[in-house]
């Protein structure tokens, strides 16, 4: 429980499972393991309560880059305890392989990346850049699921345990 | 054949090959193939007469949400087709691993989970919940390939034979 | 070196490393490499002298399909470069297997794919069909990463040495 300690330490906490704010209308599943390999579907970031937390609507004219920003990281945590669900324990993950990050944005807007790095920053350093660093897309939407203000879906290597 | 015995007894054919609408301007294939998985391009749906059937432009304003969620299961039966020319038999399909949905919408639109959930209820009833399941991203665009209003690209694993 | 051979014939040269300008806020990487497979995050073209060449904004109204259609074939350069930096040769790419093109669109542009098609033909003229014909999305997006007109992240294989 290496991983869930350094979270601890860092001050944060997961949120409950049960998470997947993306498609609560929708039939796919948080998560699907396959040959060491976890696709990770899109999750957006929830409170502790339970409830979704993050702003809604697109950035900047309806959510503040800096609050986008806090989602995407809330959206890193949304997305562990999903892994954590179905895999049991977090350090089992052996390598963060690509990131699809998602941001509801404006035309022109031109910081996606500055959102999603709340995502990025976050997970490499509970994870460690060897593990945590990972390949990344940062694009605008003209919407998302929910009306999200950041969405990330991903694939995470795990080890064969 | 248990895959197209089942289709045909939920009332749906395939439609025929070269259906590979969102790139007819561009030369990538449909699908590739390479270590028991199939990357499939991303797929709009298609009528069986051999012409896009699929209403065009962005949801709602353009696309009632539900005229959506029928182009998304569409755009199913465009993929299997282009998955079958390529691998032979669809009962050869062991696990969709990941559904990357895209919907033409406008800024605000909450519902994309539902539109794709055309896509996934379908492939969910057809292969068994326990194949048919998915992780997914359902993502509003400012536009898509030939102004179609959704369009699904995704990750199949087939078994080795 | 036939990559870079064939390259030079084309008329084209690598730009230097460091183009990864999509993120140059953010921490991740340009590309990850595990098992086989190059993850490679979303990138977008660059000038010869170190610079983003490429025009910015949303096609059509800031920029022309036919110059998002070169930035298309700018942003294969910057990757190749990127992935040259990872494994060392390109000559050890054995498949390019999927390619999620991102393109700054109006709603209504219907001609995504002719532009990332810029990118696609370039691709398979340089590695033969038999290992650069791939899989590929070509999505409208409201905005993307430093208001880059064209990013383009992929997924390549590379032989096991």
């Amino acid at each position: 429980m290496k991983i869930e300690a350094k979270l601890a330490e860092m001050g944060y906490e997961l949120p409950p499972p049960g998470a997947y704010l993306s498609s609560q209308t929708g039939p796919p599943v948080p998560v699907v393991v396959r040959n060491n390999i976890v696709y990770v579907s899109g999750h957006s970031a929830r409170g502790i309560d339970g409830k979704g937390a993050a702003p809604k609507g697109a950035v900047p004219s309806k959510v503040s880059p800096d609050d986008a920003r806090e989602a995407a990281k809330g959206a890193a945590l949304t997305i562990l305890t999903q892994i954590k669900e179905e895999i049991g324990d977090l350090d089992r993950i052996s390598k963060w392989l690509y990131v699809a990050g998602m941001v509801a944005s404006d035309p022109g807007f031109d910081r996606t990346s500055y959102v999603m790095s709340g995502f990025s920053e976050f997970i490499i350093e509970l994870f460690g850049p060897e593990i945590g660093n990972h390949a990344r897309a940062a694009a605008g939407h003209s919407t998302l699921a929910g009306n999200s203000c950041v969405i990330v879906a991903a694939q995470v290597e795990i080890d064969g345990h």
